[in-house]
């Protein structure tokens, strides 16, 4: 096609020399991008020379050939979806006249419109250069759009009123940013975000392969001293903080949030999206089903407890044979293992493909997972608070001929899924530790595992859109990711490692993530620096401790403080001495921060009736006791302006070099670990195992489980295992009454007590408040 | 401020008067439009005389008064909240030179900028009555928006393969439409949608509003002959037809779907998608999640379940005055009734608004609802096939003292509240229905509901979303709503109303609305006509009865037909006879419908293996059977272009007039209903009652739930209650084994023979093939 070759050098070589080293510096930067000219045609005659674009040029060409009797629509279709290949940067029609109507070239997108000069006088070949022009500049335009974008944030402005008004009608009373505003003012691309409805956005991980030579921001922990029972505010001091950061010093920054479950919503707690002016919005959004994550986790968990028990009843009612015919049946004469059976062959050490070769040996072997009732861990879970769950028999109808058992369901943030959900970098990640997860033991005491049930594939397909973090805004319209939510005793209470990974590089170099960990310090924290991290290869700034001085009076010795009881006199007046006495425990938390390397910033989240000498008197022991600064907080009555001195803090505070440690090795034994979380964070003398605890370590080592870090499951309300122990308790012997696994999540979890993992409805649950207005669809009685 | 209104009567009174008459016009027309300026300004003194626009002109004016120091980020803020209020028209900003830059001019939406002119030479007056001008202009514009809009449907071009692909790869290699560009070809406003990813979108009931001038459009049932346990492609059917009427006839369609469970996805069944060439895609997302409506459904059933359970341990552990104390607590220092309390007070005939006037007798009535244990009705759900859930004990830990009690779980779907979903017609009226759901009884015998519970309103707030359609698209990018799908025989087995009736006004008065009704119809068309029409007060046009060669061959006395056995021969060679004798099903599933007055399409789903002689044959009985039309269809292997003719059959045949009817009248006694429906539709010679059916029937009677319709609870695989009775039985006897109600949706069910609320898991399920690529995020081995 290429009629004058030497002319062509003559004239336009420049051009052409011009393109090359342009697609060659973008091919150098950018290896994996192949810059891409698609054109549509009607015929086989090529008007652009296709070979002279490729060879001469280096572009890579894409012929689209429609027949002749082709419609209008058709064409349109095309370009269509051209303009969403995302491999195509160029489209030129080369189309007869009648063909090229105002509807066809106006379906093109403008960024990947590349039509030359058509006038008659230009040979095509010139044509064909200045379309390579075109594509290599939208290639380069495409490159740009790739890079990481300065944020355009436009705060949305907040006038507290004062008394402060319920939760719900502060959220209610502003109106959030449409999420795909908020997306683009942080630097996503649009084909980065799938919507919600209007106020909430999934964001896809593809992100982080976008942004990976972007530097990380400064990633800053929330924790708590020990707490009442009421909370002492780390959801909202971490939103107040965002808000500052965001809103009020310009500094880009994200609050990662853990998902609540909705059972306590609707029974003692009510929602979680922090509270007063500092708020996730819409609150309602954020405490109901949110983007459906909580869901697709208990049908995940749901599906392999019902593989587990009929996979028991099947077992129990057939022959090796029969098992073997109906797991492997013959489809259209063929007999074949499915991939994740030929899997489960490799595991067994059978290095066969034929199903017909196996031997009756490996046939019951391979048939036979030979669970043991007994011995069966996994348990099902419900997003309610139903207590007369919490212990059931199952299995009683006569369909299932008797293999009743005895178990229970656990409230769904309970389930291992959802700790691996936290816990995950990515969808392989996911799916292959979702075959890990042991659901018990068959009757020789070897675990049996969800790879084992064939159910992997299916778990990472309900799984597939809850591993995408979602995308909200706070009262002051700035970022937040809510993703994961696991429990923090049985789990390690903190969101995923994923939204904080998409929050780092979003935020930017100068930017700050605010992550939180639930509990105290001795626990969230703990398990922040010594698991997450340690998955994540993550390391942290700054831990902000929020304290009040309600819980500093508490562990002072002041009353028992509960919830639904009006608070003791003490907690209401000045007393200066609880106070100072209290500070014992603010000072110890100060302490195991720094046994990480980490400075803390004490962050005082003050109530109406606490005083000015109690706030200063908190600041002065704060930084007496090793923290590098100590500041009141507004948030919850002034929105971020009442947080602007805990952000300044913070900046200064997270650009000082640390020193971040692990305090284990993951090689250390099980009751090493153990000890030295018992030892150095709780300060108890020693740990005493069970023989319960003494065998499943043993087990545990005898499966190769030993290199995990511990998860402990401790009581949130004392440094020790004794809930009424406040302060600083000192001379105890740790008791260890049992330990588990989670092996899909990666973690080892010693019980320490009886853990709930199902709350219960009081007699007068939050749902009497709640309700919608049929006509506004408004709320009610959310708080 | 009207410096000179003589002068300005003189030389604008014209302009003045236009706008009185087209502004009065406007209302007459739109009474509940108030046609709106907003105009913003930084200071009190008034550049536009508001006065005069309103009280001449008569628009409402809405002044919004920013302090001088505002910034003007401050101004744009306010701005963008106009932009979005739908009560404003128009936008003026009447502010100092210095705000108004050009960020600022350009955040007025174009629609609603209705600036004037600024020549220094015009009068005050002169600029207002241009604003108003413009106002009222962009009024009239968004009252045209606010119309029917014809449909611009871009149909996708599909190109069948042959051998046909599975149902995955099908769905896989076509690329849906972003749904918002499917919504604005069907006339969608932008605010009536709620995306969710790219491919679905919920839709706003409000569009009912919008559009309720519109006549309906023509309203399609899809029913079926009684079937082989393997389906006889209801769903293809209808969607291929859809898919012929809208991409092929150019006659706008939509078709209406229920939701599937997500249990038989991983179990037996597969997915519901439809099936070849006539599907709903991407099916994975129609399979799995979809908007989460089910998980909603699950999560309301449980709460009231978690409800029932802590309520009676409440009651039994405390007295009375502890009861009450917690119901009604004092919140500082004050107790009142909620308001749902205060319903039920009424409905104990207590007209008492003060917690303190209450007698101890009264305090008991309202404090205890007795439920009796043995007679709570309400059963848990999962929407996972879990057999071993089909009868537990719940309660047996510790913690629940002893108030251990034999229970069960159905599937999700089973819920009376996807019931109530399928046939509210909106939020007001789904509250209610929730409300009035009877949960089990008391000791005396009286019905306890969700409303004695108080736990209405967090239905109702779970269920906020879940009662919005999903729109989809088919794979030529038809419109598809995707809405609910209770059970086809403890309930009614039809999508929603509401899909239905969004549905009828968008396709417009010559278009058609394709809905489908679950099972036989004898079963599914009998409670579409009964139960949905009667509810829904819409009338039906036209059936289409889909029958295939295998099932009228089966009717006819061919061999069993079993789920994952190889068909028999006779089902795979042609066999006149046994097909001419199957159509005696045929046959009487007409003369169903016509019992109706409606009358019939029928559509044979024509499999690879009927002959021509075999088809030919089926159509001419079914033409001498009644049926207005009969033709084959093909839309599994070649799509809408495959059920054409099925489509020009139903545009002829829904043309005519016809006289539907009820069957029953709703004041015939229950007994009376039962017999009519078993005689007429069945055809047997009479029913039978057992004592618990006869004790029911007057326990019914007594409540005042007499008067409800009946949704027979019957197998799908024959006409009689005898699955192995093919073709059509006669002198039977109806056995009702038991009645049971669910006065929220609303209807009386008896149960003829015992019917499966939870099925399981075979010994090799769906599972084993399901999996998700981590690279490419592509799903294999869903079907």
């Amino acid at each position: 096609m290429v009629k004058c070759a030497i002319c062509v050098h003559l004239i336009y070589s420049d051009i052409v020399q011009k393109c090359r080293d342009e697609l060659k510096a973008i091919r150098e930067t950018n290896p994996d991008l192949k810059p891409t000219l698609a054109i549509i045609q009607v015929c086989l005659c090529c008007y652009i020379p296709a070979d002279f674009v490729s060879t001469q040029i280096g572009l890579n060409v894409m012929q689209i050939c429609l027949p002749r009797q082709c419609t209008e629509d058709e064409v349109i279709d095309e370009i269509l979806r051209l303009n969403e290949d995302s491999r195509v940067h160029g489209i030129f029609l080369h189309l007869p006249q009648s063909f090229l109507s105002r509807s066809v070239r106006n379906a093109i997108k403008p960024q990947k419109d590349v039509d030359g000069c058509h006038f008659e006088v230009f040979t095509e070949m010139f044509v064909a250069v200045v379309i390579c022009q075109h594509v290599v500049r939208s290639s380069r335009r495409w490159i740009q759009e790739q890079q990481y974008q300065p944020w355009r944030l436009r705060p949305l402005k907040l006038q507290p009123l004062s008394p402060v008004p319920s939760d719900i009608e502060i959220s209610r009373a502003q109106t959030p940013k449409p999420i795909s505003q908020l997306a683009q003012e942080i630097g996503l691309l649009p084909e980065e975000l799938e919507a919600y409805g209007n106020t909430k956005a999934k964001v896809h991980l593809s992100l982080l392969n976008r942004l990976q030579h972007q530097p990380n921001g400064k990633y800053v922990l929330v924790a708590g001293i020990t707490p009442t029972p009421l909370g002492e505010g780390k959801s909202t001091v971490t939103t107040g903080l965002v808000q500052a950061l965001s809103a009020h010093l310009k500094l880009n920054s994200f609050a990662c949030l853990r998902q609540p479950s909705q059972g306590p919503t609707f029974g003692v707690k009510g929602g979680a999206a922090g509270g007063g002016y500092a708020q996730v919005i819409p609150m309602e959004e954020f405490n109901l089903h949110l983007t459906g994550d909580i869901h697709a986790i208990t049908a995940a968990n749901n599906l392999v407890a019902a593989a587990i028990d009929a996979r028991i009843l099947h077992e129990s009612t057939q022959s090796d044979k029969a098992l073997y015919r109906r797991l492997v049946p013959s489809v259209n004469g063929v007999r074949c293992f499915s991939p994740i059976q030929m899997a489960r062959l490799q595991r067994l050490g059978i290095n066969k493909s034929d199903p017909s070769d196996l031997t009756p040996e490996e046939v019951r072997a391979f048939v036979r997972l030979d669970l043991d009732p007994e011995k069966v861990t996994w348990q099902r879970v419900v997003d309610t608070n139903d207590r007369f769950l919490r212990k059931i028999t199952v299995g009683q109808a006569n369909t299932e001929k008797g293999h009743a058992r005895q178990t229970q369901f656990d409230i769904a943030v309970a389930s291992e899924i959802m700790a691996i959900l936290a816990l995950t970098d990515g969808l392989a990640d996911m799916r292959a530790r979702l075959g890990r997860m042991v659901v018990g033991s068959n009757r020789n005491g070897q675990p049996i595992t969800a790879d084992d049930l064939g159910v992997t594939g299916a778990l990472a397909v309900l799984m597939k859109d809850a591993i995408k973090p979602t995308l909200m805004q706070t009262l002051e319209g700035t970022p937040v990711f809510v993703h994961a939510g696991p429990f923090a005793n049985i789990a390690h209470g903190n969101s995923s490692v994923l939204a904080d990974k998409l929050a780092l590089k979003l935020v930017g170099e100068e930017g700050f993530v605010v992550t939180e960990a639930g509990f105290g310090a001795d626990i969230g924290m703990e398990k922040f620096f010594n698991i997450k991290c340690r998955t994540s290869g993550l390391k942290p700034d700054v831990v902000v401790l929020v304290a009040t001085v309600r819980a500093l009076k508490m562990h002072g010795g002041g009353p028992n403080v509960t919830a639904g009881v009006p608070l003791p006199k003490e907690y209401i007046n000045e007393n200066l001495q609880l106070v100072a006495d209290g500070c014992s425990n603010l000072k110890k938390q100060i302490q195991i921060a720094h046994l990480f390397g980490v400075p803390v910033v004490v962050a005082l989240n003050v109530f109406k009736t606490d005083t000015q000498a109690e706030i200063e008197l908190v600041c002065r022991i704060a930084e007496a006791s090793g923290a590098s600064a100590a500041v009141q907080c507004h948030h919850w009555s002034r929105g971020g302006r009442g947080s602007v001195e805990l952000a300044q803090a913070v900046k200064k505070v997270a650009s000082q070099k640390n020193n971040f440690q692990f305090l284990y090795n993951l090689q250390d034994s099980i009751v090493e670990k153990i000890r030295t979380i018992a030892q150095k964070v709780y300060g108890a003398d020693d740990i005493e195992l069970s023989p319960e605890a003494q065998a499943k370590i043993d087990y545990y080592n005898q499966q190769g489980f030993g290199a995990l870090p511990i998860c402990m499951a401790k009581t949130h309300l004392s440094l020790s295992h004794m809930p009424e122990k406040k302060g600083v308790p000192t001379g105890f012997i740790l008791p260890i009454r049992d330990i588990r696994a989670s092996i899909g999540a990666g973690f080892i979890y010693p019980l320490v007590g009886t853990m709930s993992t199902m709350p219960g409805l009081p007699t007068r649950p939050c749902f009497y408040d709640i309700d919608l207005d049929p006509v506004t669809e408004e709320i009610k009685g959310l708080f």
